[in-house]
């Protein structure tokens, strides 16, 4: 194995090529997890794993190699002080055309490690709100699925000096970053938006949502136009852990009071990168 | 060049690779177009390249190797008697990790060529209500891109014995098939549903469309509460031209003067493989 950054792994062989008739290629017919890798140990393992099989479920997607893809996750962390391992599920080649799955296929696991990535290096996020909606499906909710043009259209619009966008759904409800999920907080205490209808289950989501027993948080349709309340939000996702947000649609955030309080009740603060530097 | 089906094309070379750091397969990040051919010949290839470059135009894809790109289809399509053609366009090889494009990313065109699919035998199509919706996002409307979850999941879920399934958007509003457009008739006229929200602009709606300008068509939301009131219905797609629905929902449909009238306009008919058997 090369001990260099940019490993991958295709179905447990190294080699960075994949069958011209990989479903995941044609529709985005797979899922995906963005594993945060700290002193050559996969982070929340566990979660990546549980939500992936989740949607194995949903999307009827018969990948049963958790086991192995576990040990690929770990082969390839080992030994990095941090680096990013991204896994892909596909439904696999195509063994007809069109939309419909023969259910023949046989899933094909793509597992790669990356550098990590260059932060924001400011304290808190400057966050804008993307003119890129969100479509509404609730089969498709929750899911950490392969159809991301959206977000990769909120990324290409995103203006220079903003370090994320928040997107909304057709009916102008807050659901997520491009790239993270979010929590507010107002006068009524903490809250997050409920993923029904769109957006992603982050893991660090459900990390904040474990450790905030102590601390309630409401998971509920959050309106656009709540947004000139809110008096604290910050982003999670496994890189990032919670990062606070230092401007939200042009308004100056002083607080972080939630954010440092969630930081101390997770696993006393060692697990998210943040703390770590 | 080897003559038998399921010849690929990788950026011009013979091959059934490719890399996976594509970002068609990451996050569906490009756009596809699926050719009729017919005595070595494809049909409507002007339209399939327009509406590409379209597609790449609207996604900021810096794709512009059309006149190669039309010389691999016919190469792909000659001496066939008849076969299809698929082409995906993907904005290229990651050069970063991340949902934002770099802007240094070299699109990867991949054609193949794939065998003539079984088509239903009855003579009607027999045509149902799918359970899944389509998300709507007007920046993704009528773009043939890759993020197909949808598609994928209404034929996952098609009932045995249904050609076809119309989906709705969750405002129910009808939009399409699964695989194909829809037009009906009424005692009003013919209408088809608009795209503004939803859904692909096929080359054969935009065929009989151009074909229709005797027969006048009404592009206009389709509300799923009209379907009982439709006296005709067919689908539309390259591979079927225009055919008939028999069964809509459940109720039995017994007219097709307009298919057949339209059928006649389009070239005689004789560019239509239905009309061509």
């Amino acid at each position: 194995m090369n001990a260099a950054l940019g490993v991958t792994l295709v179905n447990g062989h190294s080699g960075n090529q994949v069958s011209t008739s990989e479903r995941a290629l044609h529709y985005g017919d797979g899922l995906f997890e963005t594993i945060a890798c700290h002193r050559g140990q996969p982070r929340w393992l566990p979660l990546h794993l549980q939500r992936l099989r989740q949607g194995c479920e949903r999307l009827q997607i018969a990948f049963d190699a958790y086991d192995t893809l576990a040990e690929e996750i770990e082969l390839l962390a080992a030994g990095q002080r941090r680096c990013i391992v991204k896994v892909i599920v596909s439904r696999g080649a195509a063994t007809r055309r069109g939309y419909g799955p023969s259910g023949d296929e046989r899933p094909t696991r793509i597992v790669s490690r990356h550098s990590w990535p260059r932060e924001p290096e400011a304290a808190g996020l400057r966050v804008g709100i993307s003119a890129v909606r969100l479509g509404s499906n609730a089969l498709l909710a929750g899911l950490k699925h392969l159809n991301r043009l959206e977000q990769v259209l909120a990324q290409l619009s995103r203006p220079a000096g903003i370090d994320e966008v928040l997107m909304l759904s057709g009916a102008q409800q807050v659901i997520s970053g491009s790239m993270a999920n979010v929590f507010f907080a107002d006068e009524g205490g903490l809250f997050t938006p409920d993923l029904c209808e769109c957006g992603v289950e982050g893991v660090m989501r459900r990390v904040v949502l474990e450790a905030a027993r102590g601390v309630p948080v409401i998971v509920r349709p959050v309106a656009a136009d709540e947004l000139p309340g809110v008096r604290e939000a910050f982003l999670t996702n496994v890189r990032w852990g919670l990062r606070s947000v230092s401007v939200l649609d042009g308004r100056a955030l002083h607080h972080d009071d939630y954010a440092r309080q969630l930081r101390g009740l997770i696993d006393g603060g060692e697990l998210l990168p943040g703390v770590e530097r």
